[in-house]
């Protein structure tokens, strides 16, 4: 937490392509667009007092899911919900959704099962699904675009952070990464945890109501879903706000401590790289914090957990362990790295 | 034009499992939208006098395109171009658009180019790349979607058709096929008409302008775009609107002409079955078509084309080829044929 601690880490591969698009697409613009590349979900003003947000994400067979691990309503779940979390983030209320399927062949049992998946996410966070492709392709992939809203003054952003926030999240970590681990090993399914991560990492929630609780409070500065792993999010939040970051304490999903420790893992791995937990990582104004953790419990019975504080840009992200401020590199998902 | 005629051909594969996620998504909806799954483009209602369209096309390698044919920088286009059209067949302006990316790598040259192109065509369509996601893949594939505005009042449907009404379109047929013809055969290159085929095939165009100019007309009952090939997408349009329909003429492009008489193939082929000449199909009411007709050719200096009219259902669907009346089969692309 001094300058004896690094600097935070480079961007991730992934990061450095999508700054590359947003430098080629930088001469496609519309005035009623307000906020494009580089976000949760994307807005513009289709009127005058409203904002609608747009997210699109993709998963592919192989590489964000295998028929082995999870069935295909459970990928329709996880694929809803995920794109939905991106929602969630930006404090606005789903409304409708898109799909783009491709499949081998018109595989009508795997078809259903995922759009029961879909329909039952879709459901659950209260928006149609309205449309989409279909599509033959060597391999499964879903291409999932949701649409919400959000009053102008609530749509909060990755950026806007300032040194000395409080940062938060709405939940434990690291028990889809668990999950994980039960579903590819059969010896792990009898213990007690079992249960609990599987649902974690095959039926993960939308924080859609704490986002908007969370982006209607002034405040909150900024917020984002932790959907790569807390060290990889939270490098991003630090970026959007050009700040750095003091972590103190991780929160550890009680499943994902059970499983790492039957299998002599670390737990804290689980939690700052595994990612697709779901939760929202807030920076709240340092004063404000008791309160609205306050009003958080009282509204959601769940506390809103403190993870550290936001710092100037040039002290790095860094983790207590062990009494100790290490730096904190990035340990999540990064689809191109070496 | 008789009952000899035999009733119009069942729906495609493609059609049918379309509609059996209709069904599964029902039960999904939202007090905003206004228009769900089955037509060119979904439609809500951000605001009270604003009508939002949303639109999902995908491409995938060895499916919707080859290497051997187009750069990835005409992918791009075509991709955003063909998303784009599905909103121009509801008369909606285009706004945004997001972009799911899989590749198998972080090909920096391929991720460029796709973006230039479809940064060319949002710039000449005038929407915003906004976002996406970016996904390692087995091949290459590509999930666009776009957002458009609409005045309550304009949306135009492919349902909404009366028998009696004339069908019409935009502009001449096939040169999209012959251009892939021409992409894949070296000896058709030196053609005088090969040049114009090859663009139509790998930039073709939105008809976003006449869309719009088309929808605000109350005389057009119904629209939407040619993209799986007029034999199919007519067939749509008609269930869609309960009607059939008697074709007289089917207006084939001076390129797919000369293509196909070089290669000995029948120009009306590529023009019914083609597809992705991406022209607007239109039913009009018929005592307005001349006065229509004679606006639109001011205002775009190009004919828009009568093809025939729409009849009773129970008509079915049929061409008048060499002075007799055939039934039309669907013969445009379908994913999931037998």
């Amino acid at each position: 937490m001094t300058a004896a601690c690094l600097p935070s880490p480079p961007a991730l591969r992934e990061d450095a392509v999508v700054a590359a698009i947003a430098a080629l697409t930088a001469s496609t613009a519309h005035p009623r667009v307000v906020l494009g590349i580089g976000d949760d979900a994307a807005l513009w003003q289709p009127s005058r007092s409203h904002r609608s947000a747009i997210s699109s994400d993709a998963f592919v067979e192989g590489v964000h899911f295998a028929r082995a691990l999870m069935t295909f309503e459970d990928l329709g779940w996880r694929a809803m919900a995920a794109a939905v979390s991106d929602l969630a983030a930006m404090g606005a209320r789903p409304v409708l959704a898109t799909i783009a399927l491709g499949i081998p062949t018109a595989e009508h049992v795997a078809i259903e099962q995922l759009y029961r998946g879909l329909a039952a996410a879709a459901a659950a966070y209260g928006l149609a699904i309205v449309g989409g492709d279909l599509t033959r392709a060597p391999v499964v992939f879903l291409a999932v675009s949701v649409v919400g809203e959000v009053r102008s003054s609530n749509a909060t952003r990755r950026a806007g952070g300032h040194p000395g926030a409080v940062l938060a999240v709405t939940g434990p970590l690291g028990a889809a990464r668990a999950g994980l681990e039960v579903a590819g090993n059969a010896s792990l399914r009898e213990l007690p945890s079992a249960d609990a991560a599987l649902a974690a990492f095959r039926r993960p929630q939308a924080r859609c109501a704490e986002g908007r609780f969370l982006a209607a409070s002034r405040n909150v500065e900024a917020m984002m879903d932790v959907s790569d792993g807390l060290s990889t999010d939270l490098a991003r939040l630090c970026r959007a706000s050009d700040c750095g970051a003091a972590i103190e304490q991780v929160p550890v999903a009680p499943s994902a401590r059970a499983i790492a420790a039957a299998q002599g893992s670390d737990a804290d791995a689980f939690a700052l790289g595994g990612g697709e937990d779901f939760e929202l990582l807030v920076a709240v104004r340092p004063r404000a914090f008791d309160y609205l953790a306050g009003r958080f419990r009282a509204r959601f019975g769940r506390p809103l957990l403190r993870i550290g504080t936001l710092r100037a840009a040039a002290e790095g992200i860094t983790l207590l362990r062990d009494g100790r401020c290490e730096p904190l590199a990035a340990s999540g998902w990064d689809h191109f790295a070496p």
